[in-house]
Order: C-alpha cells, then sequence, then structure tokens
C-alpha cells in the first residue's frame, strides 16, 4: 500500500506564480528603499532614485587642444598665401588641454597649425614653446596663422559632456563603472542606491555540523547554506548565515522568529522531506502559513513556501541540487524584485543529447548535462542524476529541462541547454570520452595551469564506449587500453574494427599496472583471480565496455573462472576509483583497478598485469591549437611527467609517442 | 608647418604584442602566488593551486531516503503473493533520509513500499510510524514486503559525491557558488587563491580637485581614478587611489616611486598627451624606462607604457573615453595574466550601421554606438566621438572598431559591434528617434522603473530625422512637431507625405510652449524675434530638419527677417537643453526652445507659440509588449503625468489620445 507523503506536489510553474502572486498581493514584493553610498562604493548597486546632473560637465568653456585661445572674429581672411599675424597676451593666449578659457576669447587654434614669431621682426620659428624652454618664451610676441578660425572650435564648451538637470542614469539601472564617472562629473559625492536584501539561512539537522570539525560517524558537513549564501551575493543581496539548529520544533520555531527579526527574508534547510524527524513544515506553520509544499520536480520535490507574520519563508530541501535549484527558483526572483531588476533570462544553448535520458512522468526533471563542441556540434552529456551529488554540478555546463509530461528525451535529440558557464568556455573545452585514468586528471589540471582559457572534460565510459563515442563524433580524443588477445597489441586492431573509415593517431599516455586491491593489510589474504571463488570474498567489477571489465574476463577465462561462481561480479563502478573506494568502505572485498587508485586510498595491491593506456585522436582534431596544446603537455610538460610519476605504477617511457597512425 | 608631437604612434596591435612581450621576457607577466582565504570567502577567487579532497563525501554509508534499513540477502523471495516478514529492530531498522546505515545493513526500503504489522498478530496498519505517534510506534513489530531488495538500494555509499584525493577543482578556476560547497564537503576550511593584483592609480594635474569640492573656475572634479578603480575591482584586482599630484616633475618622480612600493602596476592619469605642462613620459623615464609613447588609436592615442624597476607603469590620457579604452587595452590583460585566468572574448553582434561614420586614416577608431533591434535588424547609430563625453559611454551599447587602413564605414554597411551590455538588454529598448523633448527623459525613467526589463533609448535628430528612421525602419517611434502651415494641423500631412506606404498611429504626447530663451533678467531685453538683427544680440540655432528649426524659419518669414541678417543663425544645436546650455554659458544671448528647458538651467523666457508634440507609432510595432508598457505609462501613469506637468510649460490634456491612424 502506497501512501501520498507530501502534502502537495503542485506544478512549477503553478508553485512559482502563486508564491510571487501571493507576495505581490500583501505588497511585499515592493522594491526596496534606497540607502546612501558614497559614489565611488557604488559599483554594481541599483539606483534606488533617477540621478540628474547636479553640476554641468564642463563646468567651464575650456580648450580642447594645446594650444592658441583666440577671438574668432580676428581671424578672418587668414590664408597660406595672406597669413595673419596675432599679437601674444592681447590677441592669442597660450592654453593647455583643459585650461579655462580666458575672458573675451571663443577659438583655440592648435599648436600644430601656427608658427611662432620671435620679437617685433617676423622671424618664423619652428619650435613650440615648451622646446624652447622658458628663455626661448620670452622673445616669442606673435602667433602667425594661416587659416581663420571658426566659433567655438576646439572648445568644450560648458555642458558638452553632462548639462545640468540632465538624467544621468534612471531609477533601477545597475551602476557601471562608467557611472561612477559620469555621477561624480554630475556633482554627486554619495547617492541613493537599493538595500541589499538580506537573506537569513538557517541551516537545520542534528546530525549536521560546521566544517573544520572532527567528523564523527553520522555527521554530516553543512555547507548548503554557503553555497545559497554565495547565490545571495552573487544576485545582489547580503546573506546571513544563523547558527545551526537541531531537529526540535521549538528551538526551529524560535529560530525563524529570530532570523525573522535579522533579515527580510527566511530559508530553512533542510528537513523539507517528509523524514519522521521533519518539522519544517510544521514550525512555518505555527509561525505563520504554508504557501505550498512539494512541487513536481526532480530534484528538489520536497521545497515549501511560507509567509512568517510579513516576510517569505522558504523551506529548501537538504539534497545540494535539490537546494541549489530550488533556491534560484523560488528565492531568486523575490531578491531582483526587491531590487527593482530583472533577472537575466538564462543564456540558452541548441546542443544534441548523446544519450537518452528517461524521466518520471508528472515530474519536470533538471538535467544536469556536460556539453562539448566536437566539429560543428554541441553535444549534451548527462552527468549523474542524484540529488546528493553536488559535483555533478559542479563539473555541469548546463541544465536540460525534461517537461513533466515527458517520459524522457532520446538520444540523438535536440535539447535546449539553460547554461552554466559561458558558451566560449565550452567552446574550449577538449572533450575525453573513454576509459578512466587517474594521469587524466592530473593533465586537466596541468592543461588549465598552462592554458588557462582551455579546459579537459572528461567522461568515463569505458575504452568500448569512448571509440564509440569518437565514431559518433562526440568527443575529440578517446581514452582506450584494448588489449588484442591475439596479437598482444593493444587499441590498434579495436579501432580499425570500431572506426575503419577514420583516420586516428594513437598517441601513448602512460603503461601502467592493474592489479588487485584489497583492504591495507589484505585481511582475507587475495593471492589472485583464483580467489575470486571464495564464499567469503566480495568482488566489485566494472561495466561492460571498459578495458579493465576485458582485462578481468580474460583472467577469469584464463583460470576457467564461471563469472556466476565469483560474489558482486554483477554489481558495477566506472572508474578505478569507483572500485577503489568500494574495497576501502567494504562494500566489496576486492576488485581490479590500476596502483594509482590503491595509492589515493591507502590499499594495498596485488599486481595482475601491465597494460598501454593510450590516446586515440581523429587526424582532423590532431592538428588544432587544441590538441596541441594538449600534447605540448604530455610531451614537454616535466611538472606533469613527474606528478603521473608520484602517483605510482606509471612508466612514462613512451609518454607522447605516436604509437599508431592510420592516417599516414 | 605642422610638427610632430608625440614620440612615436605604434599601430595598436604591435603595441598590444610589443608591452607583453616585454614584461614576459622580464618575467614580470608569472601569475601570483596563492593567499589563504575561508573557503566561505572566496567567491569569485582564482584557485592558485588544484583543490584535491582530503575527505569522501559521504564519509559514511547512510541512507537516501525514509525507510528500513535491511540486509538484502534476507528479503530473498518476497513477492505479492508471498510477502515476506521482517523483525523490526532485528532484520529491519527505521532510517531517515542521511541516517548513518546501522552495521550489517547493506540496502534501505523505501517507508512507501513497506506496511507495518503490529504486534505479533499480523494485523496490517496503514499509517507510518510518525503519524501513528509514539504510542502506535511501539505496537509495531514487523515490516512487510512484497519484493526483494538489491544490493546498497537506496543507500548513499561513501564517496558517491566526493572520493577522498579526487581533484576537485583545477588550479586557476574561477570559483562559483556551488565549487564553495564542493570544497567544504572534501574537507576544506580554507584555501589557496591568487592574491588580487593591486594597482595603484595616481590622478595628476594642478586643475583637478576631489568630488565635493566647491568648483572654482578651471577646477575639474577627479572621476578617472574612480571608473579604472572599478575597472579593477570587475577585472578581480584591488584598487587604490593615489592623492592628487600636481602637474611638478619631482612631486611625480616621487609619487611613482612610492606607488611602485605600495602595489604590482602603477597607472598615472593623466598627463600623457602633449601639452607644455606633461610631465609623465619625463617622470616614467628618469624612474624607468619607457616601453611606447603614442598608438595610433582613437580616442586614445597619447597613452604610453613602460616599466619601472620590476613592475608595469602606464600613462593613461586623462580624457574619460580615452581613458577607459586605453586602460581596457593595456592593463586588463596584465591583471588577468597575474591571475592565471584568460579574458572572455567580448560579445560580438552584428549589425547594420545607420549613418556613415568617416575616421581618420592610419589610426584605429573606438567608434561607440547605441543599438536597437527594430523588426529583425540590430541597427547601430555612433553617439557622440568625443574624447571627452563620458555620457557617450554612459548610453553607449558597444564598440564598433574602424581599422586603421579604413577611412570610415557607410551608413548601411554590417558592422561587428563589439557590446557592452547583454544582447537581452539591447532586445529589451524601444529605440525612438526624432525630435527632442523633456518628457522624453521622463518617460525613459518612468518606464525602467515600473518595467526595469525595459529601456527606452532617444536619439535626437529631430522631426524629419525621426520620420525618415521609420521609414528606414530604424526606430521604433518618432517624437515629432510638424507643423503644416496651410492646414494647420501637425504631424498628419508630414506622415502622409514621408511614409505614403507605412500604416502609422499618431499618439499625443505634450502639448508644449516654444518661446526665446534669455538669460535670468533678459538683459539684452530680447521681446521676440525681431530683436534678433539687433547687433548686440547673438542667436542660436537648432539642426535643419528639427520642428524647432521650422519654427524659427516660418517666424523670421512672418518678420520678413533674412537669416543672413540674424547673428549666429548658422551655429546648431540637437536639442533644447543644447540650446538652453549655450544661452547659460553666454556663447549666445537667446535662442527658441521649450520652457521645460529654460526651467531646468533657470533662464527666462519670451513665449512664442504652443505646438502639438506626437509620438509617430507604426502599426507593427503598437500592439507590441514593449510599445504597450510604454503606452500604459503615458495613459495610465499618474507618477509620471504629474511630472511632466512640474517641467512646465506642458498641457497634458490629450496626453495617450490617437490622434490619427493612417491604418484604419
Amino acid at each position: 500500500m502506497k501512501r501520498e507523503i507530501y502534502l502537495e506536489t503542485t506544478p512549477l510553474n503553478e508553485a512559482i506564480e502563486q508564491w510571487l502572486r501571493r507576495l505581490e498581493s500583501q505588497g511585499f514584493l515592493k522594491t526596496f528603499p534606497g540607502e546612501k553610498v558614497m559614489v565611488p562604493e557604488s559599483l554594481g548597486r541599483i539606483t534606488a532614485e533617477p540621478v540628474a546632473a547636479r553640476l554641468s560637465s564642463p563646468s567651464y568653456h575650456s580648450s580642447a587642444m594645446d594650444g592658441y585661445a583666440v577671438n574668432y572674429q580676428e581671424t578672418f581672411g587668414a590664408s597660406e598665401t595672406s597669413p595673419k599675424k596675432l599679437k601674444l597676451g592681447e590677441q592669442a593666449v597660450y592654453v593647455d588641454t583643459g585650461d579655462p578659457m580666458p575672458d573675451g576669447f571663443n577659438a583655440v587654434i592648435m599648436i600644430e597649425e601656427v608658427n611662432l614669431i620671435k620679437g617685433s621682426s617676423g622671424l618664423a620659428s619652428g619650435e613650440s614653446p615648451r622646446r624652447q624652454g622658458v628663455k626661448g618664451q620670452e622673445e616669442i610676441k606673435y602667433i602667425e596663422i594661416v587659416e581663420p578660425a571658426t566659433p567655438w572650435q576646439n572648445v568644450r564648451v560648458i555642458g558638452e559632456d553632462i548639462v545640468a538637470t540632465e538624467i544621468i542614469l534612471p531609477e533601477n539601472h545597475r551602476i557601471m563603472p562608467v557611472d561612477i564617472g559620469a555621477m561624480l562629473a554630475g556633482g554627486y559625492v554619495d547617492i541613493n542606491v537599493r538595500r541589499k536584501p538580506k537573506v537569513v539561512i538557517i541551516p537545520t539537522g542534528t546530525e549536521i555540523v560546521d566544517p573544520g570539525t572532527n567528523l564523527k560517524k553520522g555527521d554530516i558537513i553543512e555547507y548548503n547554506s554557503r553555497v545559497l549564501g554565495s547565490l545571495v551575493s552573487e544576485w545582489g543581496g547580503e546573506a546571513v548565515r544563523f547558527r545551526i539548529v537541531p531537529d526540535n520544533l521549538d528551538e526551529l520555531k524560535d529560530a525563524i522568529l529570530e532570523a525573522h527579526n535579522a533579515g527580510d527574508m527566511v530559508i530553512i534547510n533542510a528537513g523539507a522531506s517528509s523524514g519522521s524527524e521533519d518539522f519544517t513544515s510544521k514550525a512555518i506553520n505555527e509561525t505563520g502559513e504554508i504557501i505550498f509544499h512539494g512541487v513536481s520536480i526532480k530534484p528538489g520535490k520536497p521545497v515549501m513556501a511560507g509567509i512568517v507574520r510579513d516576510k517569505p519563508v522558504l523551506g529548501i530541501p537538504g539534497y545540494p541540487v535539490s537546494a541549489f535549484i530550488t533556491f534560484n527558483l523560488f528565492a531568486k526572483p523575490v531578491i531582483y524584485r526587491w531590487q527593482g531588476i530583472e533577472m537575466d533570462p538564462p543564456e540558452i544553448l541548441q546542443a544534441v543529447l548523446s544519450r537518452q535520458a528517461a524521466s518520471i512522468l508528472g515530474q519536470e526533471e533538471f538535467l544536469r548535462v556536460k556539453i562539448g563542441k566536437v566539429e560543428d556540434k554541441f553535444i549534451a552529456t548527462p552527468v549523474s542524476r542524484g540529488a546528493g551529488v553536488l559535483m555533478s554540478l559542479v563539473r555541469a555546463d548546463g541544465f536540460v529541462r525534461i517537461p513533466a509530461m515527458s517520459e524522457g528525451i532520446g538520444a540523438g535529440s535536440a535539447v535546449n541547454v539553460e547554461l552554466l558557464r559561458t558558451k566560449n568556455e565550452i567552446e574550449n573545452t577538449i572533450v575525453c570520452i573513454g576509459s578512466h585514468d587517474n594521469a587524466l586528471d592530473l593533465l586537466a589540471n596541468s592543461l588549465k595551469k598552462k592554458y588557462p582559457r582551455l579546459s579537459l572534460s572528461s567522461a568515463h565510459v569505458g575504452s568500448m564506449g569512448g571509440l564509440m563515442a569518437l565514431k559518433k563524433r562526440e568527443a575529440h580524443i578517446a581514452g582506450t587500453h584494448l588489449l588484442d588477445e591475439e596479437t598482444g597489441e593493444y587499441n590498434v586492431s579495436s579501432i580499425k574494427r570500431l572506426l575503419p573509415d577514420r583516420k586516428i593517431v594513437l598517441v601513448n599516455l602512460v603503461y601502467r599496472e592493474q592489479g588487485l586491491l584489497v583492504p591495507k593489510g589484505n585481511p582475507k589474504n587475495v593471492k589472485g583471480f583464483e580467489d575470486l571463488t571464495r564464499e567469503d570474498v566480495v568482488f566489485i567489477n566494472r561495466q561492460t565496455g571498459a578495458g579493465t571489465r576485458l582485462l578481468t574476463d580474460k583472467h577469469l577465462r584464463e583460470f576457467r573462472i564461471k563469472p556466476e561462481d565469483v560474489k558482486g561480479y554483477e554489481r558495477e563502478e566506472y572508474t578505478h576509483m569507483g572500485v577503489a573506494s568500494a574495497v576501502l568502505t567494504g562494500i566489496a572485498d576486492t576488485g581490479l583497478a590500476i596502483l594509482a587508485s590503491a595509492n589515493a586510498l591507502g590499499l594495498d595491491f596485488v599486481p595482475v598485469a601491465k597494460e598501454r593506456y593510450d590516446l586515440a585522436i581523429p587526424i582532423e582534431f590532431y592538428d588544432t591549437d587544441m590538441i596541441k596544446a594538449l600534447l605540448s603537455i604530455i610531451r614537454e610538460d616535466n611538472e606533469f611527467r613527474n606528478m603521473v610519476v608520484d602517483l605510482g605504477g606509471y612508466d612514462i617511457s613512451d609518454m607522447g609517442k605516436v604509437m599508431y597512425d592510420s592516417g599516414v
């Protein structure tokens, strides 16, 4: 028998509309009043009133050039054939750029366009006064001009830039660097900007602890409040983190009321789902009123919104991805409205989905994707969909929304991606799909260090998956370690078979040691594959298509062991680190992976084989700037090469060497 | 005779390359070392080293659901027809989401999928434990399940999110909100980020004064340092404003050396041009070395760069537009390199130039443009090209670069605009071209206040110019006050003549008073047009095509005055405020303009005529959301309507009324 646990599950658009309409109708969405800040401190703030110039700029007629101020009426008739002399000090006065115009003068002749006449003799001098020094200057009595001046030529008249009373900036305008200059020039020292919305975030939960605490089993480091607080800062508000409140109804109610007094909006995180210790909805209900509880989105379903006295309160779910998404959906529009500004619409990129993504009917899903530009197409690949996997957000380039009325999106479909990064960053990302190796993480880091413009994005789908991605033109390079058991050669026969029409360059990254990982001290005394049939040994496998899975199967065949006799054969991990983690945490007793992963987590290692790990690169990418940069790291960056050696179990003697080239 | 004033004028790309190469070769472009900051304070900072997880997250196996922890091996065989009972406390333990898995348990069954059995009687209970309260819970002895559990189902295993040793963020990565969560989850409390580059900006000039000073003639408010400092902040650095240094070589040299000790880069502003009091190049030369002085760009030509001891020094020109452009070109790349990050390329928009822009051969010009999207085309209109007109930057939407080898760009040419605003802002801008009226400024402000998404951009080219802009499809609306002398009707006959094929709706904005502006007290006793022929009266005119110009000419004809008998008839201003400013500052004694402009600057006013000022709106825009929003302000916003009345000289009795509709 199934039970409805949430109070309701409102469709997303309805929930947002209901929320904003309700706040608006009660007068809680009005723009905030202004507060004075000094103009130089106002960058990025929002004007709370129109800024009308108090002064004109320039505030006096001034010379726009280095030259001589004259009265244009006295220059009539000057020409090349009949130059006109003007007496210095009376008819012409030297002015630098910016100098006020002397009274009675109304034009400036550029210094380059006059001849200086010494004494009364009328001798022409080719030098400007500054090159002659003071002594020479004293001798000059006249300037000679060969063209008449026009009225007010080369003069910056009062108000040329800003006329007093002119509106420099409208209300609700975000202040940019040049605006600061214009306000100062217009006579402002301080300026009225919108007060920053203050958001108080209450972390709740008996199990959560502050970062830096020595963790006991069951402790969870509290970090959501810092993610949400950073979002508040980016949106122009100010976040206040409340102390951690344990799961206790009365304490939570007290906290809500205290937070209510301290800010403009209260966020409770979490306790928004329906666990037996969730007091958030009760606490909101008993201090104010719930507007909705439960929205049909994934992740983020348990979100709730309410009003306590005169302020909005949100119950934000505890899973980090749910928290991020629901906070964006329900807090951001309120914070923007208070400031009198509109949210920028998300940047949308058209992409092709590389893998199908099934979705639950009736829930709008926010699918996180990584994007790569391969040839002319943007390829979006879904990353982990777990609401608890924050790294899926750290690594994601954007979201694809799967509508509530859809059961999913097929591979190859065109999708609109709401970007979390700029298109430029995405276009400068090398997409590496295939087998996982720890050296790839170091490579990504060294690439970014030396070429900050570039990124390396790795997806771990196994060697076969990598070659298939090249075939489908979804990746620039593929990491692969596929042994041809007949020839003993790596990768070449697979490339010939899977990519017969493509020209591929195979560049060695490393030789590496594969072996059985076991806990420190090898408590179950695993000596090799022959022990995998033991009743007390649980194995952890890699996914189909992984080179390491093929290596496992090869060894099982050699030992004539049937997969069904290996306990745990059916449980799959996608990376070496996943296998290592499973062994470390007791999910399994052993699994096949590279030495580097054992070293990373302090496990013991039973060597099984040394294998070659190459990067397969289609010739059309091989000479691009991006791949050239990557290869220069592999071939020449000693810091990178040494770091790989330090991981352990690697032989870099062929690192960067072309092992095979199907194109020549 | 012309003289070369600059030391040299290097082409722009050459100057940038020379500058960066020289700094690089001397080791002055290396990324900065790291400094520790607390993780929650690290938003927007740049990682100075790779961040590898110290802890796994989660750090223990935990339940991913509210439900019952079980051992999956004890659930084998459960089905709808043959449910299985598990004893609470022994075979099944209640867990909330996030609770650690009890030892020996390896799967969680969701609470929605179990039946609770009271006592030993086996009676099914339809209620969840939390709804039964403590008393009910005590009675439950078993759970009943109808499906076997799979290993580790609904369990978040250790490291599901982050595996210890995994690289969370690479070096040279700008920290985003979610990254802060991942670092905290990965065991970090503080983090190594790049030290912020510190830029010391020295304002120089005997004539410049701090904002807030009571201005004397010749004083200039110093604001460039605040604009440049704000840019430094936006680029991730820290700006220090040095005290104002007068034009004195020794003081400037001392200032450079003091600034050199206080920061990573020294900016001298200005004194970079060639005026007789410019000491900047000399001061750099005597404390260090000049790399280049003079670059063939406009504006910004006098920029200079040098090295003093081990640090870059820039001499940035004094005109605000020159300062902004050269600082972007020469300081920004250095500040980015120091932080280990790449500059984002400017966003480029393809547009059509509405007016021709001639340019000087041999200088790369940075033409500021306003952009509007009319129908499907982006129209770029050049704004003031004066290097001293900061408002041209405040109002600009972007730059068009006119190459050094070009003499200009013709009207109708396709141009690439480097955007200063987002494309979205531009798409939400109503383009109003035509006659100027002060009420338009208020309208722009009220529109932004009520609809923060929208902007109104006005270009003032006169009534005829506005109708021509509609004809060329370069504007959404045009402000117009063209009197048909035969019929006495406004605007309709001009629209019929100029736009015979277009359907135009004519909406009244105001009736307004035009008159002769004179200084306070009317010192020359101007009584009307008859006084314009007086020897001691200088007139200021409006440009050809302006409705006010036509009004002037009509009155001159009526008084039988020839234009050549009016002193100043040939000097043109483009706006009412321009005329008012000319009268206020003594450039002219009188000019024809609206009463509002006289009131704004405290001038006296000799009434001449009352006229109708309408907005002409093509029917295809009339029903768009943007124009509907604008009309709602005009028709319904009493705050706006009252503000217009307060300007003086306006009759709003027909404001918003449709005066003519050629489409019906």
